[in-house]
């Protein structure tokens, strides 16, 4: 197979991922995709680097050996993971989430006073913190870690006075802070974009970094470091667990776009 | 080392099942326990069935090979699938929550209208509603699942308003369906006991299923099913992923009784 043909690999600890896999779809309408969720292991932005590593690398070795051309680390727990790791090198561009919104962010804040809302490892690590100051020393930036945001939007509760109450519990602090952008620096915010908007106000800039890679991506096709696809080969769709309730909240992320069956892969198993 | 002064081992998929740990310590202050936390695969109950029972079978290998006496599978999404393999067998007692829980509401609700309260994993495979009409046909059972109350409590948010709301929402319709009994389902739950207090009104039994599960080894010492232990060794918790907050929530859960660091020890992952 021509590099050019070859799928892109998207990955992320769950299903969370795919508001970043249907922005990429929508803007490279002529990329094949695959998709690994790690659903047997979720969450990740609970657990520690050093276990959130071991994953990484189990789970871009999967997406190397499906012959990808290039690994998109949808997961801001594992991207941060990837990023504090520099020696970490693969045979692909690999692509984390961070660095992008943090440029986003920082490009887009006249105040340069900037909210970041993560799981307790995003934020725990200061990722974007730092991405954000290797962009500019003098940016102030806030963080919030947010953990209950994930599962009010597996709940199916995005629009809902709870989700608005809780939102408002995690951002008030920083709003009060004058900040004038806030990262939503977890793949399953997105969903929350409109409780977002209610609470923070029509003034706060939302940086979601499903758009913020897309455009690194485009960057690299427009230099030739990573070859165009010509013909979409069908989107496939794996998980390490599969579950009618995986396949519901999967659906919704990814309307109107349809999705096909889960494939369950097996990673990180012991061989008997 | 003589049968009866070897430990005895509770595993959980995370650290809700301290909340078990607990009440038997208190209960059997001469026995010695080994505590397990899959933490680094947590939770189990948004899981299929069939990746619960692999993570279930290497966890009682594991305590096995620390020389247990006995395994209690503190954790409802585990017990559900041990339940539902009856084929499955152990060279030593292995309890599971569910029967005891069920038991102890059949007991003691009076129109026999029980409600359950658990994860997906629980309420999907209706082990409970089975346990309870096997020991009463007559008996009518509601079940809810509540994804977010184990969020809420590792968030510490158990005295919270925003948590009576959530739990407002999840009980109300079962409370409506008169239910005179509530089983709590999942060892995060006897943590929101009094937000299932407030909420339920003072008329409604909470069925604890680590108080039924300690009279079940009871009845068993009782026996001689189980040998009772005479001197305490100190107490072991080890988990799959070890971070500052999993010590939190575990400090918090066992409070007043002081916790030794958390042992950090590898499951399921394959040998080079």
């Amino acid at each position: 197979m021509a590099d050019s043909e070859k799928p892109i690999g998207v990955f992320d600890s769950g299903i969370g991922g795919l508001t970043v896999l249907k922005t990429l779809i929508a803007r490279f309408p002529n990329e094949s995709f695959v998709y690994l969720g790690d659903t047997a292991r979720l969450p990740y932005g609970s657990k520690s680097p050093k276990t959130i590593e071991r994953y990484l690398l189990q789970n871009i070795e999967f997406l190397l050996n499906q012959n990808v051309k290039a690994a998109v680390v949808a997961c801001n727990s594992a991207s941060t993971v990837l990023l504090s790791n520099p020696s970490l090198a693969f045979p692909v561009p690999v692509y984390n989430v961070i660095e992008p919104g943090a440029a986003t962010a920082v490009r887009e804040s006249e105040a340069k006073r900037i909210g970041v809302l993560g799981t307790k490892a995003t934020v725990g690590a200061k990722s974007y913190v730092q991405a954000i100051h290797r962009l500019d020393r003098e940016a102030v930036v806030f963080q919030q870690a947010c953990p209950l945001l994930v599962p009010l939007v597996e709940e199916g509760w995005e629009d809902d006075p709870i989700t608005n109450l809780v939102v408002y519990r995690y951002i008030q602090p920083i709003i009060q802070a004058k900040v004038d952008t806030l990262i939503l620096g977890c793949t399953h915010y997105p969903a929350l974009r409109l409780a977002f908007e209610k609470v923070a106000g029509p003034h706060i800039r939302l940086v979601d970094s499903s758009l913020a890679i897309s455009d690194l991506i485009d960057a690299d096709f427009a230099s030739g470091r990573l070859a165009r696809g010509s013909k979409p080969a069908p989107l496939r769709l794996m998980t390490t667990d599969v579950s009618q309730s995986f396949f519901d909240v999967a659906a919704r992320l990814m309307n109107p776009v349809e999705i096909p069956q889960l494939e369950a892969v097996d990673i990180g198993t012991p061989k008997p």
